[in-house]
């Protein structure tokens, strides 16, 4: 596959180079570290410090989320590859202020040795506390009864969000830690693959699918689905996606969620806003409200095709979560 | 072509149900025309109206620039073709407050019929005064002793921008026109083709590109560019792009400039942040300072791969446009 880069190997550290020139009014490096991010705003004393992050390539995801309201730190790794504990333990010290941080990240063995390790090595170098909150909304990557074997995928930007938005707001780790538990267990996404991405060290495909087919349940990295099959209008697909979305989540009519339509980065948002269509007649008919609506790419596989849908059901508390402001270099509005 | 649609021929339509439903606080349609779309919020008394538009498929242009200090509406055409009179002459109707109209539109010749046709009836019908400014950025579509021959490709969202800015801040529709006009005099654009994409309704690709091939300057309904050649590093590819934009743009050592990489649809952040870093790299060789940057998915052609690069030249009045806020589905924040 044909790639904007330039040394493979170095793609990156050269994103990041991009990134951090492109707004260093929200993000900067800990000392010289590329792979150690930190939010070039001044935070505040005594708040809870957020770091949320894996590997590389799933842009905006995690890099775009550093701002007000939202991530403090992200710690980059190779592509789909977890970060080493090193920046993990960097970025933890520097944004702590006395209130200790959060580790946010998807269900993943990488992360969890490396950030576990880094979590450790905090306590122990630097008396920091540390939490943390694994994301575990893809309802096909285990059944119902092994929610610990569930991976973290799209829908982890609901539970980022809900607790970037509990920290700004001032509350205890205890207290954010309880927020970010209770937006995971209320977050579910399927997605759908319609075409693979490559690497740019081996421009092979992550991936096989024949010219009309699809893949039902695809992971972020390519993790095998539910099934392979003919590739079907949009509305039926929508249909799969959210019966098995809504029948692994306690919802009821007259209660409302957040919907994300996320695109897996080569997807037209012309094709994300007809899955949004069908998502949202399922949600009507069934007297689910849709409080608010995310639809684009927001946590991306390369150039993977097809999209995934998550839901976060919203009580109150929640709510107030999803309405706080975020100033991140995602949603830059000038 | 794998695509999430259900009818092709539909599938415009249904991507504007699909948006209208996502953000009814941003957009609603004039009465039941999908094709005709204007801004859900209130719009000031006297307030000069702001109607950008053109073919669907170039997503998030132009809809997702409905809202406060950017577009008032938008009418829709099929996939990379003009909306017809109709929907614009209504769109002008229902958003005029008084203040007269402008029209903006990249310099395409359906567009230039469409639009006029609607200036005139809106003049004869309604007694509503519109004017016209037409975006013409890209550097290889014509040469320099032949700017009206033009065509207008991503730079265009500076001068949306520009314009809606302008209208906001209750300027009368003479100094609206004297800044948009000001802005695409101040903006340049060129483009890099990888990979075409196809109409929902045809499957076919737009253009045929070898598998190591890029083209130089395309266009982004795939007009041919200057050259297709081997793919190189994305350095090299910037160092030619720039030298083409810089070499048309009149600026000078400690001007400002706004810069925008622009995703054509399926280019991964990723390779977009790397052509950012090297356009920031001549920027700061020669001296000239970036004021703001944009990078990602902001005018595309469908699932077409590859990207552009924009500048505009800033002065004080273009520097406080590009500094007031917009609130547009775009940029939905929270």
């Amino acid at each position: 596959m044909k790639k904007l880069v330039n040394n493979p190997i170095k793609a990156v550290d050269e994103m990041i180079e991009g990134y951090v020139k492109a707004y260093p009014n929200y993000i900067k490096t800990v000392g010289e570290n590329l792979r150690a991010l930190v939010t070039a705003k001044e935070t505040k004393e005594n708040k809870v410090g957020v770091i949320i992050g894996g590997g590389a390539g799933h842009e905006p995801g995690f890099m775009g989320y550093i701002g007000t309201g939202f991530a403090d730190g992200v710690p980059v790794g190779n592509i789909f590859a977890s970060p080493p504990p090193d920046p993990i333990l960097d970025i933890t010290k520097e944004i702590d202020k006395g209130a200790g941080v959060i580790y946010l990240y998807g269900n993943y063995q990488g992360d969890i040795m490396n950030f576990g390790m880094a979590a450790d090595l905090a306590d122990l170098e630097a008396d920091i506390r540390v939490e943390t909150v694994r994301v575990t909304d893809d309802v096909v990557s285990a059944p119902k009864d092994r929610l610990e074997e569930r991976r973290g995928i799209a829908g982890s930007f609901f539970v980022y969000k809900a607790a970037g938005a509990a920290a700004d707001l001032g509350y205890s780790l205890d207290h954010v830690v309880r927020i970010a538990n209770k937006a995971n267990d209320s977050t579910r996404s399927m997605g759908v693959g319609l075409s693979p991405c490559s690497l740019p060290q081996t421009g092979e495909p992550s991936f096989e699918l024949a010219d009309h087919e699809m893949e039902i349940g695809l992971g972020v990295h390519g993790e095998p689905g539910l099934y392979k099959g003919e590739i079907r209008p949009a509305e039926s697909i929508v249909n799969e996606l959210m019966e098995h979305i809504l029948a692994d989540m306690p919802i009821s009519r007259g209660e409302k969620v957040a919907v994300l339509v996320n695109g897996l980065g080569s997807t037209p948002q012309m094709e994300l806003y007809i899955m949004f269509r069908s998502v949202a007649k399922i949600l009507e008919d069934q007297g689910i409200i849709i409080y608010r609506s995310y639809v684009g790419n927001y946590l991306t596989s390369l150039e993977m095709g097809g999209c995934s849908v998550s839901l976060m059901k919203l009580d109150d508390e929640l709510t107030t979560m999803i309405d706080h402001p975020a100033d991140c270099a995602m949603f830059v509005q000038k």
